[in-house]
């Protein structure tokens, strides 16, 4: 396997999205509900070059829907780019000039990498419902097969925000050898009663979608009301009521027509949301979205590697670790974030919290890009 | 008209829904959007007997989805009271032994009152979705009309919560001469940008619900997917996040069995919600859950009623008011009181304003009775 070598610079920030196969009918991968798959497929992207130490790998995780796009654009031409973009440059959170930093679609994942959505080679025909269901700790495990494929052995960090930091943690306590920095994002230890409660309505939605027929769905009929709504409701809970309050208000879409007394989408923030759920459908698959909510709804860090003790699950690693939290955000509130500093404070590890402030809601993990970078650059690369 | 007169004790609490005509062809209803209404009936409950001067009069205002069923029992062997029935009897809030109560179900509901559901008489058949969209305003001025029926002009009280308080809010600006004091409880001047988002999606689903067909389901084939769905979602929000974790946590459905790994009901929180959809639909129509939280949606009480100032708006009243909020309650946050009550203070009216601690979120308004008997009964029966 050759590494792709990317020179970050402001003129030159394309890359191109690669595929690692890290299970093989011979090396099948094992997963925690006692199943195993025989053919995984991770898309990846690398940024910079992996040094002759091998000293200056970081590792991102990416958050419930996006993907191993980072940074970067894909062509010249590209309007969009990474997720993270704009923590990438010369003095910012991560240089490609000087790290050399992976990114994998999760298993699961319908960007690239193995899941519901992809064709299963021993069937022929698209996984579907037929997909086992996975764990935070199973898209660790694909991840962790990746790097090998990569020759990195250690790594400088891991990195991620929401469901990224349910990665990197896990990572970091599974293989404690692997990781000396771990940066944490608007996360948490676990999901609430409430943010399972969300989960369980947004499944609710997809499996009596009459399109989803039992996820053997065509791409001519998806089981799009389930998913758009799913997707609206989700949003809400990504944005702080003050945000929706400035951007939307009660403002309605026409202003000038006043009310319409109609079922038409009369408030401002009523089409927007229409237009986030219309959105998603385009870049997101049904069946991949409850297997992914469904990891969201076990990971629960203390279980896993605690028998029910945070304490005790953190004190398999001696990581450094760095975890920001943002004051709006009610989806993984700064509480679950200073829960999981408090307990490495006590097992005496070295660990920076922050709470940063924010209108944005938990979409300040990717919106906060100036206040990551402050606090990011210096925790990976100051010595 | 005969009054239902009730001797309100343990053993005899019995009352029955009656049906008042407050708009025929003669006397039309005329709406806000301009449309009118040439029948409506209101289904209504009265406890206890209007005194002779007329002085002891209480009008109760139902939230979202209750009815004119607010205490005692429909028959002998009921197993259910009515919704606030706690706060009825002598030396609670309400006692139909010294006051004349009265409770009706809202115009637009689906609880024997005219509304989507109902046959329109022109026509013989359902309403459905050429029900014209209505306001509090005219829910209000439809009450105001059950009221002149009954002979009840100045009311002691007007009372509501949540919705309810929406009501009592408009009556208190629209008939000034006519109300003394007014309860609020869990509600608030307005719908925030968040809450019509969480309305805006529940609609959503209904009417994207392939059953829903315009508003023409049949019985046997309703959208119970989009209604349920909007359900769940909108019970999640009328819990606080520590009702839910006290409550339900992360604890499976069937603990002994562990994870799954399929998609079942697995969590406790699941399988409660999944319940509370389904019961909804056996008590509940769609195309009326449309019509009501799109009153919600509309209702502001300082556009309606002062250009824009809620000060401008509440110099309308005289009356005296007392306002409760619950900690916990993040559909209507004390702030949304809070801001009601400085209004008040601003212009020298008799207010009391308190936030009740408790744990039950949005609900509290129906849960913690005892609390509201406190601070009700001195406020409505003390000189």
């Amino acid at each position: 396997m050759t590494h792709h070598t990317l020179h970050w610079t402001d003129t030159d920030r394309i890359v191109a999205t690669q595929v690692a196969t890290v299970a093989t009918p011979q090396n099948p991968l094992p997963l925690e509900s006692g199943a195993e798959l025989k053919h995984v497929q991770l898309a990846y992207e690398t940024y910079g070059t992996l040094n002759a130490e091998k000293s200056n790998a970081i590792l991102i995780f990416h958050a419930l829907t996006a993907d191993a796009h980072v940074a970067g654009k894909h062509h010249e031409h590209d309007p969009k780019t990474g997720w993270w973009d704009a923590l990438f440059g010369e003095g910012l959170a991560f240089n490609p000039a000087t790290d050399f930093i992976v990114c994998a679609n999760v298993l699961g994942g319908c960007k690239g990498s193995t899941g519901a959505s992809s064709i299963n080679p021993e069937t022929g025909t698209q996984w579907g419902m037929n997909f086992p269901l996975i764990t935070v700790g199973d898209m660790v495990v694909a991840q962790k097969r990746l790097l090998e494929q990569l020759g990195v052995g250690k790594l400088k960090a891991v990195v991620g925000g929401s469901m990224g930091g349910f990665q990197a943690m896990d990572f970091a306590l599974r293989y404690p050898e692997s990781v000396e920095r771990v940066v944490l994002v608007a996360t948490s230890s676990k999901l609430s009663s409430q943010a399972i409660a969300f989960n369980a309505v947004a499944r609710y939605a997809i499996l009596n979608d009459p399109n989803w027929n039992e996820g053997n769905y065509t791409p001519e009929n998806q089981p799009t009301v389930g998913l758009s709504t799913a997707r609206m409701m989700a949003h809400i809970t990504y944005l702080s009521e003050e945000a929706l309050e400035a951007k939307f208000g009660r403002r309605l879409q026409a202003p000038a027509q006043g009310k319409t007394f109609d079922f038409q989408k009369e408030f401002a923030v009523e089409s927007y949301l229409e237009h986030q759920g219309k959105a998603f459908l385009k870049r997101f698959d049904a069946n991949t979205y409850l297997y992914l909510t469904k990891v969201l709804d076990y990971f629960d860090l203390a279980e896993a590697w605690g028998e029910g003790s945070l304490l005790k699950a953190f004190s398999l690693t001696q990581a450094k670790f760095l975890i920001a939290s943002f004051t709006s955000d009610w989806r993984f509130p700064t509480a679950c974030s200073q829960a999981i500093a408090k307990t490495l404070r006590q097992l005496g590890r070295d660990v920076s919290f922050i709470e940063l402030s924010s209108t944005a809601g938990h979409d300040a993990f990717l919106l906060e890009t100036d206040a990551l970078n402050r606090i990011i650059a210096p925790f990976l690369h100051s010595l």
